[in-house]
């Protein structure tokens, strides 16, 4: 059997791949285009006639540098078919018959390659329509239009002479828009055209229709190859081997009468998600009409009064392809003598909010089932919900000064600030500012951090702000090139407005837009109803648990409505930093005596315990993983530097002290800040996340770890008694070797034992650690002996495994790595599974091997990024935690990644 | 067949394990004791009859609680044979059999067990003996013994009433030595002993020789199971399955006339090695006259001219036993009336260099194989031949102050200071400082580290002051109880000799001694003739490599001298710290543009040529691996501390200027003094550890990295214009992803091809990469690809894997681990096995996936610890790297390793 080279639109069911139910494979073979057609037509819906030639066709045409044999034979065989379905001939000066020529590729590829309209055209050909329509203007344009098509696209020419003679015309005439040139005028410039091509290709413009139509079919299998398709394919990972079809359509007319029309609609709305067709027409219009503006549109439900026949055709075929992609479809269509066809149909683009209620819609209407619902909707699209926005009134009534990239979602009002020192300084007394500069570097980053959003003038999506605004969640709007900075006047200027520095301005991160003034924001909106069914599903999905990483009552009562199964991790520390009891915390580790250090200890025994049992009772019933005191103590003292500018100034003061009374103030003052320096260099070290913290901390002084044990037996003791159940779990941090765990695990046991003694009540608790040191990972078969769970603590596992400090290595060099792709993101965003997922693999093969049930978890802010929850999955942990506000995120990317496994379960088995 | 409980000396070809040449198990059967006791007699060396209870008897005592069936009667069958052998009689009254009774394990477990001696005394048997030997003294002197360690050992009363007795008794006769009391005052004792026996134990001593030996028997298996006998195999690891041997021996006297004696020898002089016997000898004497002292013993050459017969049979058994134990003996022996017996043979202690001497001598007297001798030398044996040592002369001029245990080897000479505050100020000031303190604490270890020696007056071997001294390879004597030290008169007291802080003293850490004054050293005698015919055979068995740590052609070349095979680390960043180097290299950091920037690095490019090309000469035809520049860019500026004091001083002069000039001069210093502090704040980092430093610094300041490799590539050029042979390897440090390596190693090759195009000469060279971080290790597979060699840099993967900062951790918590056992070996002086062994393990196998004969060497500190050596030899790395000085202890244990290896192969096989 000799290769076959194209499909007519209803050959569908010739197609091998599509007898053989391969969706995916006749996708690859027609191009999605290509593909959606066929299913129209085979679905029985009105498309135009025509055919595709396959991607097969393109490969063959750019391995042989010629069109392959056989493919041209098929090309007149099936324009003869057209010919005989429409009535129309090619060429001919009766019923002329024009058509497109489209490429298609398997992946959307936009504006990446060539498309050539209008191809039939010639003078006789324009004189029959013209005859046939009566209107010149229409046809000289249609046949103008072709021309330059052919000249730029077939003939590789510059556009810019054609573009000149348009503008040449158009200020002859007067006039701002083509549109509004005379038909006569435009026939001229078809000369004109004409001319052009024969001058700049040296080869006269062809007037025979089939020599115009296998130029164009050419000139789009070389689009293929062409260098910015390359570049795009690179970039997006688009194999190079797929080539492209090319869709060859009768062309159909919506502006040949008061009965034809054009429109784009969709089949939901794409903002709101509500289930009713959304979009524009125009009566006796093209489609390029609708999309120029320069007549006002109407909307899409209008239609039904207008032709109330093709309105309740295209509303019906509206459902017909939902029902058959069994997903919202974007569609465009041409009604021509009051006959409907449909040109095209697509998944179509939504917004957050409407992708998660046309998920749990079509599940209510039976179209896809919940998993399907789960599948489909992002991560980020939940994140959407997550941060502020400007609410739809507002937008309604704001007007942008300036569009720029949606490179970090979200909203952001607040002052303009120009440097970020001043943004620093502003956001630290507690104004909201943006910082708004023509682009970011590294030393901006305090500054950025500052700031509630960031804006650039230039700069593209993996610009130094997008990522950094990215990493840390800011909102931000990068390359909104209509905005001029001045530097030295201190203001922006959009248009004609001049905003100062000082004066506020809006930022929508997800769209991108620019408002003067502020906007007013919403909250985010985790009590949509659809989300809430979708997580809802997502959890009959995920066998991961989510957990919260929470510090107090409030917050822990937060996380578990957002859906958390328990508390992966407390920080105890975050409780001494309050400014209530920083000063005890303080006064243990600067006590001159034991006694003296354990009196401080015990005047926070009380103080915990209340913190933990808000803790079990907001978590009533599930787990409350409790972290012992784990950072450097120098972080709870003022800073060496700063201590140290007292001193001098103390100093300095007292050599111009001007009485006894004043000097001993000042010596007395000078003293105390002396003895805090003494202390604060006893307590320097050189890599103070290398040094003495966490267990090495509990070792040291065994009184803490006695104390904050005693506070959590004693908390649970009091909610058991006030009828609660709770479930605490106590975690060592930064253990490396086995012997550490093993000696705080007795001494907290000891606690257990004794509180349990005195207060008559048995309380059910686990002792696990963390881990988040290299050989703690390697050697998890020893220290899983001595622990009830574990956790990873990816932060400082990947702090440790890279050798890069979290507390400054991303201005230091980690953004440059990233911005020069020496990373390709970034290991504190998301788990490197190279090397620290290894190492978690390691350690859960290890304390398996000792304990096959071990609990597992991650507790670092890995927890919350779906790539990392993936892995998570993949490793059978027991659960991720993170904090609150990212924890629907975290259930949704946990049931996806369950679902993938299945895929790839089911593709293996 | 019934079990059989003993084996009299004469038995051995009876014994089972020793038919089947098992001579480990004859070992475990008979103990060490009683296993050469049989070998001798096998021999026909001339033992006292007597005869071996087996440690199966001991251990079915232990288990029965009682002696098993058939043991007594055996004893008593084999108590006859002895009188008959002998003639005498046990209990008799004409010529009496006295026997001891001693333990006698499989491993010597010094202290530990008991012994009865004289067993078989009673009064009548006395005034037999007396009878017999005319001496009186001797006789009672022995029944008091018997009856003193009866009651002791066998009937568990505290040793203090007799000794009570004897402290009265002495001071009556108002004599210092027991031996002195005379034979009347003695015999008065023996009644009073016997007497105390009877009221504290509430039972008579017993009159009947046989249960005197029943009972010593019974109290020798006991003691097997005696508290400290635990304890000390539980330290020492000797299983508690092993049980002890009895050896009981018919008693011989020395002290039985003018043609008796006795003494102890070894084969070879045991402080140098010279092949000639080495001991002392008494004649008509006990065995203790010549360890007590009471009287001058004579050198054993002499015994030669007093007892030809004996002296030559003597000296013809100890070639014997040597020959037959193919090691130096240490030997006891009794000549009874002109009759010489063996009491004991075992291998002798030796002094390092006899160690090595010995060694050596016998593979050429054909005694041992080469094997062997590199086998029985330990790396601690030539270690010591590295360390200054005090001269044999000044030594025997100098009498020793006082006496403590010799914790850390090495001889120390140096003022005394009595805080670690002084010492550090002396030390920095160049002062040679001996630290003498009580005892040490971590807040000591800058004083510690300052100083040439260490001597505290409390402490044992695992003392503060011995771990931080062995660690840092300072010589130290702790535990030198002799002293007094007053802190508060500055001064320390031995006996009565004054010494103040500031004067001189000497201490000896191999021997524990301690001098007034300044007592000469000799230099590490490494041309020692047999250690480098030793070190020649350990380099014929070894497989690993041994590289040198260097950074200047000095040390290099000495480096060459002591055995490297190329160099395995120069830190080029030691070039940049020379005073005349350092002020370029601040220029490099602190300019103010690019080009400022250029031209310092510039400056510095024929300086690290000069170098390099050194290095290249002393190491001609052999590896020079040169690290990038690796420490963070801070390390070469004044400190941050230092520079605000230097501003505040200023501060402070310039409120107090009195003139123009003056303010001016002052002024311009605070400016630049500020300048300064702006820079050092800038690039102040958390955790400088982790990061900007190695292969980060060469990617932010490429000029730095294009510097470095044309000093290289043009070095080379030089020195192959020179007519040598360099073989330079670039090793970039602190990799943690491929794409750093991957970009560096691009850099490097493009100065290569330029340098080689400039000059017209090929160089041959590789580039390479540290593995000193975890993720580098994990991601070995993905580096090999670019790299030529990897490198262990196992100082900084122990401080990423364990997360502890090799800075300070040790003060701040890894000595106090180390003291309360929870890590039992500091992972910075022996490789971690575990975490760190493992992850070296991982980078291999991913490494060789690769690369499957990819060069691996370490080169940390490790690379000088045997035990490390020997896992690296496990781990089949072609190198390993270390300081000049530990090369030949490196060279030794990669022999030992190999052999080691060997042998388990054998065993596998």
């Amino acid at each position: 059997m000799t290769q076959r080279w194209l499909y007519k639109f209803n050959d569908l069911e010739e197609v091998p791949q599509a007898k053989e139910d391969d969706w995916d494979g006749v996708r690859g073979l027609l191009g999605g285009k290509g593909a959606n057609l066929a299913d129209m037509a085979a679905l029985g819906i009105p498309v135009p006639h025509g055919f595709t030639i396959t991607t097969e066709a393109c490969n063959a045409y750019s391995e042989l540098g010629q069109f392959p044999d056989g493919l041209w034979d098929e090309v007149l065989a099936a324009m003869a078919a057209i010919e005989k379905s429409t009535g129309k001939t090619f060429g001919g000066s009766e019923n002329p018959l024009l058509v497109s020529v489209r490429s298609g590729a398997k992946f959307s590829m936009p504006g990446m390659m060539d498309t050539v309209l209008n191809v039939g055209l010639n003078d006789d050909v324009a004189a029959a329509m013209i005859e046939l329509t009566g209107d010149a203007h229409f046809v000289f344009d249609s046949y103008r239009r072709l021309i330059q098509m052919f000249g730029t696209v077939v003939r590789g020419i510059d556009s810019e002479p054609f573009e000149g003679a348009l503008r040449r015309a158009r200020a002859a005439a007067g006039v701002a828009n083509d549109s509004e040139l005379s038909a006569d005028v435009i026939k001229e410039l078809v000369t004109d055209f004409k001319g052009m091509v024969a001058v700049h290709s040296r080869k006269e413009f062809p007037t025979d229709p089939m020599e115009q139509l296998r130029h164009s079919v050419e000139a789009v299998f070389k689009s293929w190859n062409s260098k910015r398709a390359q570049d795009y394919r690179a970039a997006s990972k688009i194999p190079d081997t797929l080539g492209t079809a090319v869709n060859v359509m009768a062309m159909v007319f919506g502006n040949s009468g008061e009965d034809s029309g054009t429109g784009v609609a969709m089949s939901r709305d794409g903002k709101t998600g509500e289930p009713a067709l959304e979009g524009d027409y125009l009566m006796n219009a093209q489609g390029e009409d609708v999309v120029a503006g320069n007549r006002p549109t109407r909307p899409i439900e209008e239609l039904a009064g207008e032709m109330p026949g093709p309105a309740e055709e295209f509303a019906a075929i509206s459902k017909r392809l939902e029902t058959h992609y069994r997903d919202m479809q974007d569609m465009e269509f041409t009604i021509e003598d009051g006959r409907l066809w449909l040109l095209q149909t697509r998944t179509g683009k939504r917004t957050a909010q409407a992708a998660v209620r046309i998920a749990v819609d079509m599940v209510n209407e039976g179209l896809i089932s919940k998993e399907e619902a789960v599948r489909r909707v992002t991560p980020e699209q939940v994140d959407f919900f997550l941060h502020p926005q400007f609410s739809a009134e507002a937008r309604s009534q704001s007007q942008p000064i300036a569009h720029g990239l949606n490179v970090s979602p979200g909203a952001a009002v607040g002052v303009v600030a120009f440097d970020p020192d001043l943004a620093e300084r502003w956001g630290k007394a507690g104004r909201d500012v943006v910082l708004v500069r023509p682009e970011t570097k590294p030393d901006d980053v305090h500054g950025m951090l500052a700031a509630a959003g960031i804006l650039t003038s230039s700069g593209g999506r993996t610009s130094h702000a997008a990522l950094v605004a990215r990493q840390f969640g800011k909102p931000a709007v990068t390359g909104a090139t209509e905005i001029e900075i001045d530097l030295t006047a201190r203001n922006l200027t959009a248009g004609s407005i001049v905003i100062e520095e000082g004066d506020f301005i809006s930022i929508d991160g997800t769209t991108g837009e620019v408002f003067a003034g502020q906007v007013p924001t919403v909250s985010p909106d985790l009590d949509n109803e659809w989300l809430t069914t979708l997580l809802g599903w997502a959890d009959e999905f995920r066998t991961l648990g989510v957990r919260a990483n929470v510090d107090d009552p409030e917050d822990a009562a937060r996380a578990r409505r957002y859906g958390a199964s328990g508390v992966g991790l407390c920080r105890t520390e975050h409780m001494f930093f309050e400014p209530s009891r920083l000063p005890i915390f303080r006064h243990v580790i600067t006590a001159e005596t034991l006694g003296e250090q354990r009196d401080a200890i015990d005047a926070l025994l009380p103080l915990q315990r209340d913190d933990f049992a808000g803790l079990f009772r907001a978590m009533d019933g599930l787990p409350v993983i409790i972290r012992l005191l784990d950072p450097p103590l120098h972080e709870f003292l003022p800073g060496w530097e700063a201590l140290h500018r007292t001193a001098t100034d103390l100093q300095l003061q007292l050599a111009k002290a001007e009485n006894l009374d004043a000097l001993e103030t000042i010596l007395a003052d000078l003293n105390e800040t002396r003895s805090m320096l003494a202390r604060v260099t006893a307590l320097h070290e050189a890599n103070p996340m290398l040094g003495l913290r966490g267990v090495r901390l509990g070792i040291k002084m065994p009184d803490i770890t006695r104390m904050q044990a005693r506070a959590v037996f004693e908390a649970a003791v009091q909610v058991i008694e006030e009828g609660g159940d709770p479930r605490p779990e106590i975690m060592v941090p930064l253990v490396s070797h086995v012997n550490e765990l093993q000696r705080q695990r007795q001494l907290i046991e000891e606690v257990a034992e004794a509180v349990m003694e005195e207060s008559g009540q048995r309380v059910e608790y686990l002792i696990g650690t963390m881990i988040e040191v290299p050989r703690a990972a390697l050697t998890a078969d020893a220290i899983a002996e001595f622990a009830d769970f574990i956790s990873f603590g990816t932060n400082d596992l990947t702090q440790t495994t890279y050798a890069i400090s979290r507390d400054d290595a991303e201005e230091a060099f980690l953004l440059d790595y990233l911005a020069n792709g020496i990373l390709t993101a970034n290991p504190f965003a998301t788990i490197d599974i190279d090397g620290v997922g290894r190492l978690m693999q390691i350690a859960l093969e290890g304390a398996r091997h000792r304990s096959p049930d071990i609990e597992s978890g991650v507790c670092g802010e890995h927890g919350g990024d779906p790539a990392s929850i993936a892995l998570c999955h993949e490793l059978g942990l027991d659960y991720v935690s993170c904090s609150a506000f990212r924890i629907p995120v975290a259930r949704l990317a946990a049931a996806q990644a369950a679902l993938r496994a299945k895929d790839a379960a089911g593709k293996a088995g």
